[in-house]
């Protein structure tokens, strides 16, 4: 059976990733990064989604000093954005990015990947979505596949990106058909008890769902 | 001033590729990073290197699990090879290859020059003396400069190599142009309190300053 290191956040969209992996055959092992976040409220959605998911899960804590201000996703000092719906992913790449975070995410992987084998880097990234990051695009994903494949011994690494060309609906249609158990997962920025409802994950999350025609099973 | 971030591990290459940096105008943020290797004695030669170039240092540490296992450098029960001067670079990948290292090490260099808007990577990498390495190929190289690029928002990050083709003379000769410290520098993979002169890396450097015709201001 193919290994794949799954990149998993807790969210619903490396959830959904992480269940097609396994429906599309895969062997997967979970990967969760803690780079500074301002909070680790999302490691708890990974492990039950991969306990669930009954897969390995490695969680690594990669402490990056100069990420402490570069985002607002890091930087408590900072607000994160409360945009209309209409406003999220246009007007340049917003305060919730991370520099770099993509391409450290999928190092990691590929690192992993290398260690034990695997044949497949799963992430969960989508352009619709998050068109205002410059590591969710489809080029970016391949040009990153083509340097692992070099820089590893796994000279057929693929990276995969299911999700890419979905939107918040698509993916909700998705996990129903693969069994992604949604009631687990953890989307918002602001990692409070509840979810906020205002952050742009959270307002994205909600419109899928209203979208799909479905209720939200987290909430 | 452009800035560039250098990889700095305390060995005689990174020394030399940080000063080769200054020369060229470059005002450097050197980074170094701890992935569980057997020893951090390089550390301790990183910082002083750092300290001599007056440039910024930022250790990290990015204790990776699977690592544990994979590799001689991170694995005590694991013999380092001692192998003749022929045969080193020969004979498939060593078992001193960390997998996926310099594809991390480069992830962690593009996250921090993209935070603090550098226009530059450089690392120490060469392919004569490493060339069993993967990660180590110029081909990697350019394919990882594509894919940060794209994945950042340093559209025009430069992902610089400026020993990849010397060989060990041919990098002790640039560290004396550029004026590096070698006698700071800390190349042994053993990590003890004195170079073990039996490791791949304790040889070849014996061999350059040989055949550069001088003593090594380490030793």
């Amino acid at each position: 059976m193919k290994k794949a290191v799954v990149l998993l956040s807790g969210g619903l969209d490396s959830a959904t990733a992480l269940y097609w992996a396994k429906k599309r055959g895969y062997s997967p092992v979970a990967l969760s990064v803690r780079y500074g976040q301002r909070h680790w409220r999302e490691l708890k959605a990974a492990k039950a989604v991969a306990e669930a998911a009954k897969v390995p899960l490695h969680a690594v804590d990669v402490p990056l000093p100069w990420l402490d201000h570069a985002s607002s996703l890091t930087d408590k000092s900072l607000k994160i954005p409360d945009l209309p719906l209409s406003r999220i992913g246009r007007g340049g790449v917003p305060t919730t990015y991370v520099p770099g975070r993509n391409t450290l995410f999928l190092a990691l992987a590929a690192s992993l990947a290398d260690s034990i084998g695997a044949d497949a880097v799963v992430i969960g990234a989508n352009v619709l979505d998050y068109s205002g990051y410059p590591d969710c695009r489809g080029g970016f994903l391949s040009a990153f596949e083509k340097a692992a494949r070099r820089g590893t011994r796994r000279a057929k690494l693929k990276v995969l990106a299911p999700l890419l060309k979905l939107d918040k609906r698509g993916i909700i249609r998705l996990a129903e058909k693969v069994g992604a158990p949604l009631s687990l997962t953890w989307s918002c920025y602001a990692g409070k008890s509840r979810p906020c409802g205002r952050c742009d994950s959270c307002k994205l999350r909600a419109k899928g769902f209203a979208e799909a025609g479905r209720p939200d099973p987290a909430c």
